[in-house]
């Protein structure tokens, strides 16, 4: 088991070196890149899609998938700059997006990677981002930070998304805040439906300060 | 990386020998063993609390999370003999549950394995089961079998939970028993709802005679 541990050591730190590496060739281009995170079926796509129309910016995406390229037409379909990522992994490796951006032309903008769906691995690698950006659903329940701490502990902002069915489900909203809240106190959690477009005009703003904020950090130390 | 991948395969390989050997000591004790797989908050433990109570027979269940013991409590509350096993890992290894069997005595019946959710690792690996059960929610999408093939290929039975939020959701129900029948011809699929017990019945009832049939063989050999 010794062998184990040290090789895979090894690894995740190259891993991290090499992500810090890409966060740094994209800050020089003025890319503000978002890892985006969720459980299969909590609506990042969709939430992607609401979130890029309204930026006033441009936006790039590359798109994980284990399999298929469904994501990327429906992103393709409004225009939106898209490469795939087809990995037989359950999360997103550094090396898989060192090589996707190769094959974008940037301007200034920003770079959302929906990750894997999964709520467990992909929170543990860097793969060049900013920050990161959790979706989860209320038809998926409010206990959700309980059970994958992780994720929700490492999110710079948060998405409750399929708000539109909220009648229809019996979420704890205090519940869900409260486990949120004893993991990252300080995350801004906004309630979203990527149906109906309601409350991501919020969001939107959140992000577009804080890549504001990145800007002239970056024009600082470059 | 050589040697990871040598290293990772001999404890792949020494993980199968281990699930046959408890799937074997199972079945000796007339145990019928189901590792329940699925994605965060599809309904693993409120399926696993309808299916327990309709069931003639005895139904122990090993509750696999991450963090937290709520599913654990939700089953005792119903006098469901559960073990809790909290692993730090993206899904259940048959260390984990050759060691937790260990605190239950049994007699004939059925052992249920609710995995950690994720719908992507936990198909890779054997844990003593039977057969494999996966649910997946109507409010998750019909693209699930596409994008996350393996579980949809394993699986012996599908539950697709959550029926009673079906007029709010846009699930094409063909397109999703298209992508499951192109892995998977012969897996059943039952229509559930966990919330509402609807479904549950005819679920049940493949699970007993599943179980019966396994008996004969189980008479057979031993």
């Amino acid at each position: 088991m010794k062998t184990k541990i040290n090789v895979m050591e090894s690894i995740y730190d190259r891993n991290k070196i090499l992500a810090a590496e890409l966060n740094k060739e994209l800050s020089k281009k003025n890319i503000f890149c978002i890892n985006v995170l969720g459980a299969p079926g909590v609506g990042k796509t969709m939430s992607l899609m609401q979130i890029i129309t309204k930026l006033q910016i441009p936006a790039y995406v590359l798109e994980g998938d284990i399999s298929s390229d469904i994501d990327t037409q429906k992103l393709l379909s409004l225009g939106i700059k898209t490469v795939q990522i087809n990995t037989n992994a359950c999360h997103l490796d550094v090396h898989d997006t060192v090589k996707a951006v190769q094959k974008i032309e940037f301007s200034n903008g920003f770079l959302f990677i929906e990750n894997i769906g999964n709520l467990v691995c992909p929170a543990e690698f860097m793969i060049g981002e900013h920050i990161k950006l959790l979706i989860t659903a209320i038809t998926d329940g409010s206990d959700k930070p309980y059970k994958y701490p992780l994720a929700f502990e490492k999110a710079d902002i948060i998405l409750l998304n399929k708000i539109d069915l909220k009648a229809f489900t019996d979420f704890d909203f205090d519940f869900f805040i409260n486990g949120i809240r004893r993991l990252n106190p300080g995350v801004p959690v906004f309630q979203v439906s990527g149906k109906t477009g309601e409350g991501f005009d919020a969001a939107v703003k959140w992000l577009e300060n804080k890549a504001s904020k990145l800007r002239a950090t970056i024009k600082q130390q470059y």
